[in-house]
């Protein structure tokens, strides 16, 4: 299936500053509260019986994340904040003029968060613009309060797309930039960062079959604390909540770390990119058989982290149809009996290492 | 002496990116290259018998500092990047409106730079703006090349300047945004903070006699990553070096270390300050007689750090005349028989923790 | 005043494998709870209104600290854990022949330790000696318990006695070995520090007035663990615990916090000693003047680290009287109008860092 | 083939104080050599065309690794310090009354170590022990040359072996003490840690064909300095030397990470194990299925990591004959078809982690 190109709107696009929350169905809220509050020590902004509003302990913006009782695991909203008030008019617009379905609430779609739209956008994600948003305090000082483990920001999004070239055209209009991508030599890209915030990305498209929501990421100052978030889960005997790492990311420079909360959405932990604010910042493209580009130390990426992910919702609260990507896949061509990966380019024997002691 | 008002232009101000690079003369080369590189390992991107020119690993633009051989140790100049060549024309005309000398070379002041403006500003520094650099290799992932101490980013500049309300409201006007301040009640201010990043602080202005550099900060990934270049200054036999710290700030949250390099220059090691990048960042103020604003920890700041800064050069190379602050000095109100400081607000007897030990 | 002598017994000493708790009184267990456990996180192995047994997150024994309520602020026992249970009977005849006053109790002083031996030794220190203990579980992998700050082991006490060298041969009869200490050309001691398990102590004589205890040091895994706890003091607006550091010791190459406890008492946070193992381990000699042997960085210690420390208490828990040191003070020798330091040892200005800073 | 159980000499057993170094063969020199000194900084001690002695950053004795060129990779010798010149003899009495071949030197095998004995022990492993040693410089306090890896102890050896039970009990009568052991519900041990420092082990016994070396385990400081020798080899693209982690082990409780040398001769990193020194330090028994057991965070253990182990030399040179183990191995009933491993005990349906995600 191919899909068609997404036109550029001759309406002005917001100026989005980051992403700033995501707002996921979960099926247990117990559960899923015992995960991200007990176990990942997120800060409760406010909660209810229904829904539970966290953040990260340098936010001062509302949440970073909504969890909400709901029937089926996906996700419903991934929220960019944008410069000013305005900025909302700018993307309902720009959204219209796409031919999006958009939905506008002046009182906000979820408590702490004021005037907002909501659209179903062209690659079928559930985004939301706003920028007026109740101010809470600011734990960047709460020592005290901050465990071994501190998730200090919200990072990025990372979303699952069939056409990642597609995607990367709209995302660009809309005003991100791309920072690092992966590719092969026919041209074929794999995924992509983009960014608008001054680090490697506020989300990426991921190749595969979507729309679906691949991860949120949250940040911690040092690399010890997402070591002990593993060493923490050994000892709650949940260490099988551990997909993927802790690791080095050739894409991003960053160390990480991949967890499945209770539903199987995908939380990184992640800390120490670098500074991309620059308009002429380089872009580092990676090889897609560079067996250092999705992991620094070679290790390798688990199946699951290919092909599992998140539903997203339609603007009704119905999940978006999934579309099969039909361009190569990164796990097909890299791992198993018919892809290979190399550790250095001219290597004769190419060889994945988990395929050469597995 | 009270100095008059610096007008807010009608021009267009330039859209500064961040601070790039620090232009510092001193006076024994090969004793600064020991402390600059062999010492804190900045990498040499060119070097000839007069000039060096250095950068961080995480670096993408020619450097981040520039040290030149001659009679005096001063600041020749400090350098903005803007973010396209455009905002070069709008420096120039914006300094010149406020009656500044500028002087604009197309093939730049200094080798790896382009087209670029430098002015005496109405504070008496020494700025630069330029777009146009020379790439060079962002040394990011060459882990083989970076030692425990690696400097990854350029952070920084801190300017002393007599009346840091005047300097705040031109570098407002400049485009710059307040993060945190030191007052006291009576609104006496004694430093600023102030970004175009979304960090901290861009450069920061510190109350005292001026125009001088108070420092030029890199950034580490962790904390460790300081305390090594304390120990190296150890085994080195040049712990003399070390000024104050290491710490941790009240103001900015982050981890410090203050060192001096052979002709005096302050050089700031730093790490782990928060996201400043939304329009209502929450500016934090601090209370002047508040123990733990310059170390949370309330260790004592030295009286050299208050005292001790260094001279800036105007465009024809000659040292700026040095202007005494009227206004309280912080180490007089906070430091000493006539200063106190406190660290719990309410505390009847208000003490400063080396003043009980000392 | 000049000691006498101790004398070598023929006795055979016990085999003892380390320090293993110290008793102290404390004059408002409340506060003192708030201390040991709210803030720096130590395990309550049992409690009563009176009495709190704490241990850190590695121990197997149970408790290396007692807090007692009691009229004053002192330590009543310091206490040792011999190899086997005739060890204990190897001790009561060792100090039994020295004509030091011994308690024997085959029940133990405290909870938690059997069949034990306390004595008030030729330096007026209340030592106890104990193989039986009851074992409670070592939570080294209960890191949903550890916080931020984890104290993993007690590592060592400091005594200060006023004539270090006489308690030093007293000691190495007793069956320790000298790791390190300071001296001055003129064949001084000012301290030594003493180990019997394979790190550079178990504990540490001080030259001072005494028999006062210096301090007890707890262990953490890694640097990060100090600072935090530093962090956490400013987040609770306690900085003024700190006493001194964090910083690097020459001596010990160790990693060092000083806390002190609401009466007082002093705390040490402790990491990254080495080896000892060995019977010809080096013995490091350090110049009292050598400005880095109490901090590798040439911080300067202040004088109530050499002015404070806690009483001791005979067996009947009364507090021994203090003698005065008569050889050279420490402090003033090194600090202030009389004293000097140095860097590098061929300076020709010899220079005290604080000194001229302050 | 069922091994014959060795016998409890009469012989006084030699007090070992822990490994001290290993000699291995190397089939290229200047490889091994840009292996252990370029990449993991091993310090050089002395070397010539053919051998090399390096040693670790806190050593005093000679060297802790000789690598000696020859056509085989294998280990010549894993030699043990004992306390004084006389348990040389001891050692050497007791092989002779096991029977084992024993050769005397009094002027030591190699340079820097005097009057040793080295055996072919009961297992067929080349063990040798020896007090007298070149006392060099122990480079703690160099922070100067230590790098952000730097390996500051060696830690420990570990051996396969066949009958992990038959080895125990032979190293227990030497003297060593059992820390922890895996076994199964049916009595099998799979593995055994065996310490005479205080730590938990200096040599280890995995069941497997025997007599072969499993690994050599260097100590870090801190996991980031383990962390980073990965992220130099991603950036040398030498990643494919990672064979298993870095990771948290369950046994110990250490930060790991597994290297294969260019001979595949298997290297350890290692930090942050625990104090074991008391007589009655618990020994910890692990479940063989317990999937934390050997990777705290449940992360698959690569199958090289099971069956890939090097030769070991008899005292003429020659390759020892491998002996094929005959209980149950861990690979197979732990990972694949045949194996299960749980993550909680009483999982309904247990899950190797691997296996749900390949």
């Amino acid at each position: 299936m191919t899909l068609s190109p997404i036109p550029t709107p001759t309406a002005t696009p917001p100026d989005i500053l980051r992403c700033a929350y995501m707002d996921i169905v979960v099926t247990d809220l117990a559960k899923s509260r015992e995960f991200y509050v007990d176990i990942l020590g997120l800060v409760v902004t406010e909660e209810s019986d229904s829904e539970i509003y966290l953040r990260s302990f340098e936010e001062f913006i509302h949440h970073n994340l909504v969890l909400r009782q709901g029937p089926i695991a996906a996700v419903a909203a991934m929220a960019f904040r944008v410069r000013s008030p305005k900025d909302v008019d700018l993307a309902e617009a720009y959204y219209q003029e796409l031919g999006c379905r958009t939905e506008r609430r002046a009182e906000g779609f979820v408590p702490g968060i004021g005037d907002s739209v909501r659209v179903a956008d062209p690659l079928g994600f559930p985004y939301e613009f706003f920028y007026a948003t109740t101010h809470v305090e600011r734990l960047a000082w709460r020592y005290d309060l901050q465990g071994p483990g501190a998730l200090v920001r919200l990072d990025h999004f990372n979303q699952v797309t069939p056409d990642v070239g597609r995607g990367r055209k709209y995302l660009e209009d809309l005003g991100f930039r791309v920072t690092e991508d992966i590719q092969d030599k026919d041209g074929v890209t794999y995924a992509a960062w983009m960014r608008r915030k001054d680090t490697v990305h506020d989300t990426a498209l991921t190749g595969g079959n979507g729309p679906r929501m691949h991860h949120i990421a949250f940040s911690t100052h040092e690399k010890h604390n997402i070591i002990y978030i593993c060493d923490k889960l050994g000892a709650l005997r949940k260490s099988d909540l551990i997909e993927r790492g802790p690791g080095r990311h050739g894409v991003s420079n960053a160390f990480y770390l991949y967890l499945r909360d209770p539903d199987g959405h995908r939380v990184e932990i992640y800390t120490q990119d670098y500074y991309t604010g620059d308009p002429d910042n380089p872009v580092v493209t990676w090889d897609v058989h560079d067996n250092q580009r999705r992991d620094w130390w070679g290790n390798p990426v688990v199946p699951s982290w290919y092909t599992d992910a998140s539903l997203v919702l339609d603007l009704d609260g119905n999940p978006q149809p999934v579309i099969e990507r039909t361009e190569s896949s990164e796990m097909a061509v890299t791992v198993g009996a018919d892809g290979f990966s190399y550790t250095r380019k001219d290597d004769e024997l190419a060889g994945f290492k988990l395929g050469t002691t597995l």
